[in-house]
């Protein structure tokens, strides 16, 4: 790190966390435009469809049985189980469990899943707040649905503006921004509903940068989804403590030893505040079409495409080969994937399956779905070179069949992408295939989930979502 | 990072982090030498004394206070105090607590605070066991001084060796090491005491790793002791998380994107393991003297010593000036702190109140002696300057009298390190010093909880030692 550099960049941005702090606790429902309160809705939707369609997974169960042998008191709302538990563990619990499927949202300009911590923390506050807050704040026991929007948004801003104050050296250097990123968001939206001052606001954000953590070596694993938990539950303590009166730095992001310096070889830190409220960074964000690495997704859509068009047998095809962005290899690279999980950091097996289902869905990363021996045998026809020229939502494909014959496709946005969004009937859809494996699917009440989602601006608290999403 | 420097390191340790878990499970009490095993001893006593000594302070009423809100169930001790908390957040109140007062031990080679993290989860760990493994794991409900000490003993060469492995480079980016090395301390520690077998303590690792951290940025705030409670809770759940069977990388320290490339621009991979059982780190660590940084000791040891020699009234005293390792300013360059937590952190204020009081203990940090008009006044008199010839551990300190009279002192050594450590005799008044400011003293079981650690290595129970250390 230079000297001259810092002492530039500190003299231009000596506040940048106070500045940010007043920023959020300014922003109020009313100064949102339409486009991104339907964004946020959408993101709830998409948020309680991912975490639903992951709730009966091993590691839910895991952290269910162990927040019990804690004794973790019936609280708030574990998505789509019976299990309560207190505001931290739910946070962590529905963190995790919405990032399972990696199916959540993607930031664009840099890869971040930005709504799961957020709205993993602040609906499990929702939910406890009068446990906090009765007595000395009187009136703050319940969270309406514009509150939760205006909190979601300047949480999702500040964890985007974070995210690219950092970006790219942070994540090139193996950081995994999900979960170091994610923690600011959700720090500030919880700090927002608690109605913490200026001066608190600034601490959440100090004790949210010193717990950020979460590591790329981690893909593949349980521990990749935990980031996204941990972010949720460090960002509710996070603001619960300051709202105790916690002391932190007040320069926690710009200063020499700070987040920003200490987490990247390269800050930018401009952006922490550039744009607020004018520049929406949600909008460059997207849901995802597929449940697996986004990078992979350009490819997929080539594949599918040509499948369809051509009504493609697998069985005909000797060869699938895919150019790609160079981050598809870097991200994606696994070759002989041996669990569902690792199945989603494989580009072949993604190929494999999207070429011999005609579909990518949660069922194509079971761990047998990836053992299976006709997708091992396509896997193995499949190739990728990378080529840098191409947009990270770009690909080509060549599909060669039996007799030679050459079948071309260049995609040049991936679905899902701001410039190829997907539909309102698309996130229905993917929602309505995420829920449909629910064990209990009549003990939930979809239906008024959904209505009240779409609601959101009317209602008046919140909570009636996580009853909806949950048995009765 | 260059490409071949990874692959070099990456051919010769693609196994550190496997060999490092079966190491630490093979280690048992009859291969630790008695120095260490004392060693181990002396740590509990102080840990207990420096817990106790912050167990009334502000920062751990909010953690008392928020956890009661949060309903945390009754499972372990809240050490100096009558509530209770669930295993995880004893862990966390009473990690930061033994952290509030910057008077824990020194791992000198890497400033590390070592046994902070690894007591406070094991101790938290000992009063759950029965709640986690009552059932499936018939006669693990308790753990033996014995156990207590060679878990303790593994965690410690773990952390040491974490630390040396990103060390200097880690410190220097703005990592606080006490929490980004301290949580595989915890973590392994833990892990022995449930019994994980060596793939589950390979994946404590790995989640210990995906957890790690805590800015130096955070110096002289609440945040700072936050980082070693934290370090302990996040261990501690990462054992749980993994005998209950959650997955990570296997090879989370030593892989491209693992935590010591991540975390250290020149990692030195061969010190995770080197020496295992044959170089006891916890040897080159030392009990600290003074509730301050560490780099303050041998400056403070030669204004004590030419107070004492001299019988010095510092009324007459017309200036200090000290010539200190480069460290010192960098440190605790406060000039002029505002509150007790700064006062740590300044160099200035250290000499001062050392100069007027003749001690450097806990009172000398309380907000209003940081403010007293003589010290402040003393304080202008003091001056530092640099001089990288020097050691850390070495400082020379030449005080003018009025009349120009001029006395020196050169501190070879500071009291505290390796080369002239605290004795049995000071270390037992540092600890009667550290509890005599407990409001109800007479409810703790000062007698039982001292004779109890000296004996720790007979205890068939160590449950006893926070039982003692609580008021009943």
């Amino acid at each position: 790190m230079s000297t001259q550099r810092q002492s530039v960049a500190e003299g231009r941005h000596c506040e940048s966390t106070r500045t940010l702090a007043e920023l959020i606790l300014g922003l109020r429902f009313e100064d949102i435009p339409d486009e991104v309160v339907n964004r946020a809705v959408q993101s709830a939707l998409d948020f309680f469809g991912v975490a639903i369609g992951a709730s009966q997974h091993p590691l839910v169960e895991k952290m269910a049985r162990l927040s019990a042998a804690l004794g973790s008191p019936a609280q708030a709302t574990v998505i789509g189980r019976k299990e309560r538990r207190d505001a931290l563990w739910a946070a962590l619990i529905n963190g995790s469990m919405a990032h399972i499927l990696d199916f959540d949202d993607t930031h664009f300009p840099t890869i971040l899943h930005g709504y799961t911590p957020i709205l993993a923390a602040c609906l499990a506050l929702s939910e406890a707040l009068s446990d906090f807050c009765d007595g000395d704040n009187k009136g703050i026991n319940k969270v309406s649905g514009k509150e939760l929007i205006a909190a979601f948004v300047a949480g999702y801003e500040t964890s985007a503006r974070v995210a690219l104050s950092v970006h790219p050296s942070h994540y090139d250097r193996g950081w995994h921004i999900t979960g170091t990123v994610g923690v600011f968001g959700a720090s500030v939206a919880c700090g927002k509903l608690l109605r913490l001052d200026v001066d608190r606001m600034v601490c959440a954000l100090g004790i949210a940068a010193s717990q950020a953590s979460g590591l790329r070596e981690m893909f593949g694993t349980m521990t990749k989804p935990f980031h996204a938990g941990k972010a949720a539950q460090n960002g509710l303590l996070a603001a619960l403590l300051a709202r105790e009166g916690f002391t932190s730095s007040k320069r926690s992001l710009e200063a020499e030893r700070g987040f920003c310096h200490v987490m990247s070889d390269y800050p930018h830190l401009d952006r922490l505040t550039e744009g607020w409220a004018s520049k929406w960074e949600i909008l460059n964000s997207g849901f995802k079409p597929y449940p697996c690495g986004v990078v992979t997704h350009p490819a997929i859509d080539g594949v599918l495409s040509l499948r369809r068009k051509h009504a493609l047998d697998h069985r005909r095809v000797t060869s699938v080969r895919a150019k790609c962005h160079p981050l598809v290899l870097e991200l994606t690279g696994k070759s002989e994937p041996q669990t569902g999980l690792e199945g989603k950091f494989s580009i072949y097996h993604c190929l494999a399956v999207a070429l011999v289902d005609g579909i990518v869905a949660p069922s194509s990363f079971t761990d047998s779905r990836v053992k299976d021996a006709e997708i091992e045998k396509v896997r193995s026809l499949v190739t990728v070179t990378v080529d840098p020229s191409l947009g990270e939502d770009q690909a080509e494909i060549v599909i060669e069949l039996e007799g030679g014959h050459i079948l071309k496709e260049f995609v040049e946005h991936a679905s899902g992408t701001p410039e190829r969004p997907l539909t309102a009937a698309e996130l229905e859809r993917k929602f309505s295939a995420l829920i449909s494996g629910h064990p209990d699917l009549e003990a939930l009440n979809i239906d008024r989930l959904k209505q009240d989602i779409f609601d959101m601006p009317k209602l008046d608290d919140v909570r009636c979502l996580l009853k909806a999403a949950s048995p009765h």
